[in-house]
């Protein structure tokens, strides 16, 4: 029996997509053979790879002005991977500070440029976006780098301002949950265990007139240009992540594309925050305006009962809700393949053991 | 129905692995979910990790004098990381060229350190594995770079020399197919998708002594020291592809290790190099001294019929033997995967054709 799974990450999948991985499993489309067990450079596997391309430049909308890559890694590959490629080592970029992945972002390409911090809110730990009026831009900065979700924190951009330097997005807990204008974008990136597929695949959509200038230590397999030269081939690319993600974007086409997710999770979030605020006993932290509809941490009134709050999840197969060890409490991921199926179980269990231990 | 796959890499998995990776694709040992839909984390995918670190340490005898890593990307990833973590730029590294892997690992490193070609065979197209007796190794290199097992030329290293500077050696294609005296290495790594499991994971095995002296600017995930003291989980690790990886390791082990892979490699290339060196029809470029166990290279004395010889081995199912474009002819990859009965079914084919069009 599957489980309803919470997890922040690596996450949920879509059962069908992992259907069709067990039913491909030793015999893709007869041709005897695994994906797993198939050269990159097979007539099968390139099908495979383009049809991925294709179907996520029909998801997001990605037209030509953007190259589209899938990478070894994930985020924190690309932590680096950005300001070698984006920027040289004195130029200064700024970073927008919204929480933990903020923070490891900010770490790693403090190594390599002269880091900026244009907004903050580390003072209130990290419970809201600083609006844009807030933001102190450099002018001249090679670029200015947000993180669009904080899972841990839970909070989420839902607006996406306008900068002079080009806008850089980590998007890893929450590309394909909603339309995007991909325009506004220099660069978006995501490692693809939230919501795209299997850890150890990093997915980059850059505007192709930033590519191109990598320093000259750059590991080659990381340098923007030669990947997309060598369409993410420049060395064997992660077949078998790159075939599931393949498969999370015709699954999310099939489900009527990103609009259709974002509806979803617009519901599925609004049935868990209404049981939190509608409860004296469950407690969001963070600012309504700022909530992400895709990460919702929540703490029980007394911080005593988490351990009875966390079995009587497992006894009812409601799994990984527990909060990240940094803020305690509880997190329940809610992913494009997280069923509202799944949140009802998890509304349903929340109203009872408040009315039994509340 | 399964194929003969000689496949180069991505290469042929244990057809036992796939079934149980099939049997546990939608729930894992009853916990409802996949492993590619577990946190890194979490109790169960920690314990594949241990396990899967457990049985490479057993099976390679890796002692405690060595960390075991499991990093993101393959071999092309390592080019770049090895100088990052165990030189300085100046710093002077010896390289020793036995083809075009080699040839790769020099173009990264010549961008991070001062490499010396301490020996090379590429005036004799890359057909032998020069002798140590030939190196010329420079006294105080940080170290000497080999490429264990060429998969293109198809030479490989049957003795490793005693070396002043540690030695490196890139064993992504011959990995578990012998028994190894790690003492004698500094660093050995490997892509997985020749040997070990599916593209898109590294294994490290380096020296505790070497590790900690990482250049500033190295991505902190290539990091050894902290991927170390990480548990190679400094950021989410590829774990779909570890999980597979402990499988293969499990594999091995009940087929009685590396000794028995040893054995079976070596019964597979007798009888395809027996069939080509005793024809007048096939044949071999490599020096018989130096040949591959692991990648066979093969001519037809007719380089027009190569097209009838492929289309005749896809109708009984031999998979993937044609040679790397920038050699021409054939290649047969006999991975620890790869079954002596297709081998058997090869060499017959070998033989049948031969006897018709030769």
């Amino acid at each position: 029996m599957r489980a309803f799974n919470f997890s922040p990450g690596p996450a949920a999948l879509p059962e069908a997509v992992l259907e069709q991985a067990r039913a491909e499993m030793l015999d893709y489309q007869g041709r005897g053979l695994s994906v797993m067990e198939m050269s990159h450079r097979s007539a099968e596997f390139m099908a495979i790879a383009e049809t991925a391309e294709a179907d996520l430049r029909a998801l997001l909308d990605i037209g030509d002005d953007h190259h589209v890559l899938f990478l070894h890694g994930g985020a924190s590959m690309q932590f680096a991977a950005v300001p070698m490629n984006l920027c040289a080592a004195g130029d200064v970029v700024d970073y927008i500070h919204t929480g933990s992945w903020g923070t490891k972002a900010i770490a790693e390409a403090r190594r390599l440029a002269n880091v900026h911090i244009a907004a903050s809110s580390e003072a209130e730990n990290f419970t809201r976006v600083p609006s844009p009026t807030e933001w102190r831009l450099t002018a001249g900065a090679a670029y200015c780098h947000i993180t669009a979700n904080e899972t841990i924190g839970g909070v989420q951009f839902h607006d996406f301002p306008a900068t002079g330097a080009p806008l850089v997005a980590d998007m890893s807990s929450d590309l394909l949950s909603r339309p995007l204008d991909m325009g506004r974008f220099g660069l978006v990136y995501a490692g693809a265990q939230k919501n795209l597929g299997p850890a150890g695949l990093g997915v980059v959509v850059v505007r192709k007139d930033l590519v191109g200038r990598a320093r000259t230590q750059t590991p080659r397999v990381l340098d923007y240009a030669i990947q997309a030269e060598h369409g993410s081939m420049f060395n064997t690319p992660p077949t078998f992540p790159w075939y599931i993600a393949g498969l999370v974007f015709r699954w999310a086409r099939e489900q009527g594309g990103v609009l259709a997710m974002q509806r979803a999770v617009e519901r599925k979030a609004a049935k868990l925050y209404t049981a939190i605020d509608e409860s004296d006993f469950y407690h969001s932290p963070v600012r309504i305006a700022d909530r992400s509809l895709m990460n919702v941490p929540f703490t029980l009134a007394e911080p005593r009962l988490d351990g009875a709050f966390l079995a009587g999840a497992e006894a009812r197969r409601i799994l990984n809700i527990r909060g990240h060890r940094s803020v305690g409490g509880m997190r329940a991921s809610l992913y494009n393949a997280v069923s509202e199926k799944a949140v009802d179980a998890l509304v349903a269990y929340m109203g009872d053991f408040e009315a039994e231990r509340g």
